[in-house]
């Protein structure tokens, strides 16, 4: 594997266009806190399988064209080259490019809407980082959740967006208990699986399974609380009886494996202390996502990644060392 | 009062136990600021008394679970030692564990939820303190609000946890005028005093006039301010022409207890100047109730004191000096 | 001109009563961020006359009435001195005291309201900048937004304060095709003027012509960015869709007007670069004003400068700088 990427950086170094493509690659990979190309093209298959076999190309076509326009208009910003080079730039703008066409009917404004949206999350990044940095934490998928939030409410303002595929506004009221069935051992397999896809929107086994081997590639530490994190969404969903069909659909999961990932894998570096913090975050996250999901009702769009950036805010703050040597 | 708080001190100096009783009564103290474990052990009789008149045990229970949870976990992440002894890791999970129960029905899975609530109040106020910390200002219950409105939300979603003694959910229309009647002397006093009980979730005049001695114990000061704030809540909200029951409940009026006690007695020094600001500070913490009370509507969940905390951190912002020398 | 404003400066000199006044005319000329008695002066004959031609004199006397109050409570907290005299501690409490009276039906006790709204923007406005000036943004209209969108809030909450003004609390449904008609070059023209007068809620087009006149006597880029911003804001609203009403209104082209003066002319040098970075948050700034008329939609209040603010916070905290030598 190093081996691969060590002649693939060489060919970079020679190249301008594939440079251009290393940044964009690393942008996709960053979706789950990957800095290298190799991951990001797992995941970009992983998306492109997933769009094409439920029928929605404009998907995964809407993702890589505003990973493309954030970075150009990241180079036209003179952002910081280290941060561009590591594909901070990107990843938000991807998922902007995957949410947008998911919601939304394909039409000529449409792609103007996400190009607009991918120009702007780039500013969005910078500023939310900027406020960020102060208390050492990153913006993670906040830039992300704050844009499409604010382009899919606004299209029940307009005539030229249809948010057919948004969800209907709705009065808050307690869930039906029918619909938390008890889940059979084939569910949860899936609501396991499928809370992977979901992190990027799809609910997809197969790029469920692509997206595993993304992280693996280049960090098993991630792969592994990727899998756990899900495992523990899907029991914690169950048991305090979310319904049905969201835990088998990967909807109470996808915030809650981006959680373990972070807490557990990414800032900080692994151990049993942090695996325990990393739980209880994780847990929380579940119940942040039926929280959110409540509270975006009356207001008809998805929770998109918001409990994974509010949790993961709020486990990162207190800025815990885990190292083992007592502190008071 | 001294001599048996010294010889209190040398008690929990020899023992462990008693010193972690020490920090969770602290704890409770600092629910209205103050670190003292006798204002403590008095606010505990009072929710005790209450809960128990109510017949709520479970409320009264649940706080104290809530609380020594909360010091556990403090004690595992091995936070600063000053700040936990000072009890200031305790008074978000004690609100957390008197405000669940009072909202949901009892379970074997609410207790579950409790002691969630708890644990991750303790990242929680690291986090918001870390942040806070940056202009100056405390964390407040801020805390308490955002953890126990995430848990409360989240019930509309899990058929596992009874969210039954929540408002309902409901569209906001104007007040009727008829929900306004003039208030006599009697309903006035009640409001007074039920809404410093309020402040610990309680109805109770038995247990307002404890809270009153528990405060008095401490500081004279917070205790005055806290009789003054509640009087000018009741006039203030009824001048304004509030629902009468919420008055008489002292749901008008137990934010505005707490924002005079913060700005009049605790963060400032004592003086006229500082009573003028804290006057407006009251009175406006009494629209901001009105105002939260329409916000939350739509979603079913009590404001808990978020208009103390927002009225609270608004006028602490600017960092006022009082003294006498003028600045300009 | 400047002669005219250096014989004014020197009166002041002189006189305390007009050092008062020109405070409080440098409060209103701030509120499009023009630091000039005589901008300040147009802009009060600007919106008395719209108040006065739609039959709402109490508008203009409220807003008058604010400004005064507010200066007032500045002096007696003894806040800095320069801030002061540039008019910072006005331009807040002036859109509380206009927005207050559009809104909500005379009455004695409005006028209390009134006080109040004035009086707290001023700790609103001294704490949004302490927490502004960390990132080197500054705190705008936020001030205003808060302590109106509360004070209108809890107008639902209180008998004696009427909001009959307030837009219906509704629930969001995507907006009906039929709404949005083509416009004529006429209704084009109409929109553009009537966003500008629509800064200080008065949908007047002399008033409109005034308020250019102010803005060119201190700045004729900002003058030109704010009608060029309206301009961009009236097609692209009208191009996405919006209701046609409110583009002839001037209610999808206020905000955006703002963050064109602010970003374009304001808190960077005008220049190329500068100009395409204002165009894409002013288009974007239409995009948010969309999107907060249907989040404000349950709620029953207006947005206010809500969209300029969120939107120019966004596009400012990057920090960009825009001199012409490349960064990376």
């Amino acid at each position: 594997m190093q081996g691969l990427l060590l002649s693939w950086k060489h060919c970079c170094a020679s190249s301008k266009v594939l440079r251009f493509a290393d940044l964009n690659m690393r942008g996709i990979g960053q979706v789950m806190f990957q800095d290298n190309p190799l991951s990001g093209l797992l995941f970009f298959l992983a998306i492109g399988w997933g769009s094409y076999a439920s029928g929605m190309p404009q998907v995964a076509i809407g993702g890589v064209t505003a990973v493309i326009v954030a970075t150009l208009t990241a180079q036209w910003l003179r952002v910081d080259g280290t941060a561009l080079r590591a594909g901070l730039f990107g990843f938000n703008a991807y998922l902007v490019g995957l949410a947008l066409p998911t919601f939304l009917a394909p039409s000529p404004l449409l792609w103007v809407y996400i190009a607009l949206g991918a120009i702007v999350s780039v500013p969005a990044t910078l500023g939310i980082t900027n406020v960020c940095k102060n208390w050492g934490v990153a913006a993670l998928t906040a830039p992300f959740v704050l844009v499409t939030w604010l382009l899919l409410l606004a299209t029940y303002a307009f005539t030229g967006i249809d948010g057919s595929g948004l969800p209907r506004t709705d009065a808050i009221v307690p869930i039906d208990p029918m619909a938390a069935s008890p889940l059979a051992i084939r569910d949860f397999i899936q609501g396991v699986v499928v809370s992977i896809g979901q992190v990027f929107l799809k609910a997809s086994v197969l790029a469920a399974l692509l997206l595993v081997v993304g992280l693996a590639v280049n960090s098993m530490a991630a792969a592994i609380f990727a899998v756990a994190g899900a495992m523990v969404a899907v029991i914690t969903a169950h048991v305090l009886g979310a319904e049905s069909n969201l835990i088998t659909g990967g909807l109470m999961g996808f915030s809650p494996v981006l959680t373990a990932i972070a807490i557990g894998a990414v800032f900080h570096e692994p151990g049993a202390r942090v695996t325990i913090y990393a739980l209880v975050a994780t847990i929380f996250t579940v119940v942040v996502q039926g929280a959110m999901n409540v509270v975006t009702t009356p207001f008809g769009i998805p929770t998109l990644t918001s409990p994974f950036v509010l949790v993961t805010w709020l486990f990162l703050l207190p800025r815990q060392k885990f190292d083992s040597a007592p502190e008071a």
